[in-house]
């Protein structure tokens, strides 16, 4: 990754003698090899740039998106609340860019899995590149099939559902779901959590619960300290809810 | 885990003919071994729980709290940041109560490691009964030791500081880390980011930004949706930046 | 009003000879005759309190509350996007405690009127008391009615709604307004502000619009500044609408 | 005011046999005179547009700006926190546009005044009409003078400070301000709010207090509803306090 102030980054692939085109000059690209990250580099108008090594937060912003993507704080929230973490095994429907994809793949690695379902064959290409890009492949299974027709895998940990619908997939994601196992949901619109929430009830799910995550940055400067003007955008709210078995323990 | 309800959780280790007593009756606990999580179980006094195999965030909650804990949000928001996931090596001081250790050393897994600096011998002992209880000892390093006498590792991928003063800890961790490597600090104060980010400034980190992450939850309810009355505690501000090398690629 | 600390407030009536008896001992409320606002007093403890005249903000935190009443944030809010202002004749349904037609009350002398519903006999009653306690009686107008049997008043500059239910005001408020005239609703639910919004489409309202407002509290201190812990709580959603003329200007 | 769906608005003087040219088609302005508000109007271009009275949150959206204003949410705020209405007394400094301004003096109408400091011309000028396009000149006397120099005014209600150094104003603030009056001060950074509070506690001042205030606005459609990607800008904090009497009551 490339990047120009704080704003600008660039995710560029490294090959020998290659030059890299941008609004501030060219880069001798290929001059980076061999060089520790957090190297700094000039332009061909002399203006400077850094070298750092990609985190999942740039994948996510930097991937093709066909589609709106879940932003770190949101990602970072499905991963504490549910414990998606290295080794577990998770659905996700719909694959979208595969920026969710990829993000999940990294923290199960080295041995967990990512079972992805898209719908649609253009989503289905793109988001096979991005998952390459990530370099996660190792760690991903995709499927170009509607979740709908139903889960193939069995016992997993979790569901992670980013669809118009979720709560038409609640029942499919009750049977590929381990028992204490957690579906998860990425809605924008109330209406689309009242009638998730209403099903995951129906189907007995447990500690059902539905988060809105904002974050703010501050502009620090000595004697000049702000928040920043914005607040980070609604992307969406987050509902998690737990499987449960149906025997009672005596 | 066991719940009662949403709010109610316990962690309890489950041994045979145990018993345990709550306020809603006693629990049969010793008879949850070799069921599945997500099982009901009634109390002497009729009243339902539910086993539930524990995730990062209750440990986080559930901790002896000697010290302030960062939240869910907060924590989620650091792994996506810096990509610490699994093999990262990371350094944070100052332990606490361990539910940072142990959240971070459940995303290293399997092999990397979190060495992590504590100088209070009251708080070491605390963390380290923490730390065994969440099962990641594996994967974490303690020192009973003030983090300012001195990091002993070298090359790590990020130095996590939740200390009162974390702008006088920027060169030892700029020593630790390696070129591109993360510095993050955790602080409640306005002052305490000014004095941080101007010290990484001098000490010519890269792409420092400063953060503060809300949540809220939604009560669904057909027909009857809102948000709670509260919107998540302020915890602090959480400032990230990236040593960067010193020789220009040319 | 009398104040300890920050937080501790009283509205107390004043009178010759008159004691005032508190947690923190008694105050000779009769001694504050004559003497300015923002005067010292101690209490037969050796505490220091202080006299101030009350502020809309104080009669909408003292009140009797039978019913939840909105905070100054929303009633400010109110104020400034419908211009009720000195002069405006205003229809409010239901009077509730009279917190809110009081304070609009006071923005509305010296010559405007609030014309306020309840249906109640309770709240009507307790209402009363509270509004002759914040001296504005002389611009209020109480009915012991439900809003629902229909508004006496023609003309008026806008209607404000503070009812479980607001939609099934919608059309009753559209006759009583005049053209281009305010209709405001305070609702908690996401359901009752679609319904409302819906039904204010149907009947031509313009300038259709939804808005929440926060709150939050900076604790200043030298070189410790940082956000309060808690930011205000959830009271409702406000809706505006202005009413349309029927006929196209040619 | 004019209005073109929900987001464009105009204040344009209704003159006879006026045309307004807009990118949406010419409209006969003229033909206004004489209709209720409210009333639709067709551009040549055969779109609607429709004729409100504009409320005071119209004037600080539509005013030649100079400066940053305050925003609606802000200024309620002020008025509810401060009681400043129909008969105050106010002191303002800088006028900058002559917004804030503009809605003061609608608020304190028909006998109170807002006396407004300005040092720069060029800013007394612009806020000179702006205020008399409010209509409120009657209710403001204006001076081209820094407000360090000193406050003409004796015994005002409240000070309202919108300037870079609030805490250089405090003292002044103080001689102006009756017994119990308001000091409000409107700042966008951290350092200042504390300046401006350490300053207040040593003079002495009671009740003082940060607020800062958010907005978002709710996108309403039947099964689709959802909060708007943006909340409200960060404009700035809102700091209040009261003038204290030096004699204890005995």
């Amino acid at each position: 990754m490339l990047m120009h102030g704080r704003k600008k980054r660039w995710l560029v692939k490294v090959e020998e003698n290659k030059e890299f085109h941008t609004h501030i000059g060219i880069i001798k690209i290929g001059n980076v090899v061999g060089k520790p990250y957090g190297s700094p580099i000039m332009t061909s108008k002399d203006k400077q740039c850094w070298i750092f090594q990609p985190v999942p937060f740039d994948y996510v912003h930097k991937f093709r998106r066909p589609t709106q993507v879940l932003y770190p704080k949101d990602i970072g929230l499905i991963l504490m609340m549910t414990g998606i973490g290295p080794g577990s095994r998770v659905v996700e429907a719909g694959t979208g860019s595969g920026a969710l994809t990829s993000v999940l793949a990294y923290y199960v690695r080295p041995n967990g899995k990512i079972f992805t379902y898209e719908k649609r064959e253009d989503f289905f290409e793109i988001s096979s590149e991005n998952i390459a890009k990530a370099k996660v492949y190792d760690c991903v299974v995709q499927y170009n099939q509607d979740v709908m027709e139903g889960i193939v895998e069995k016992n997993v940990d979790a569901v992670v559902i980013d669809l118009d619908t979720p709560w038409l997939v609640v029942q499919t994601a009750k049977h590929a779901l381990k028992d204490g196992g957690y579906f998860v949901s990425f809605s924008p619109t109330f209406n689309q959590i009242e009638k998730t929430v209403s099903k995951l009830d129906e189907e007995n799910f447990h500690d059902i619960q539905t988060l809105e995550c904002f974050s703010r940055e501050i502009k620090t400067k000595e004697g000049a300290t702000r928040p920043n003007k914005f607040i980070s955008h609604h992307t969406g709210y987050l509902t998690f809810a737990r499987k449960t078995a149906t025997q009672l323990i005596m």
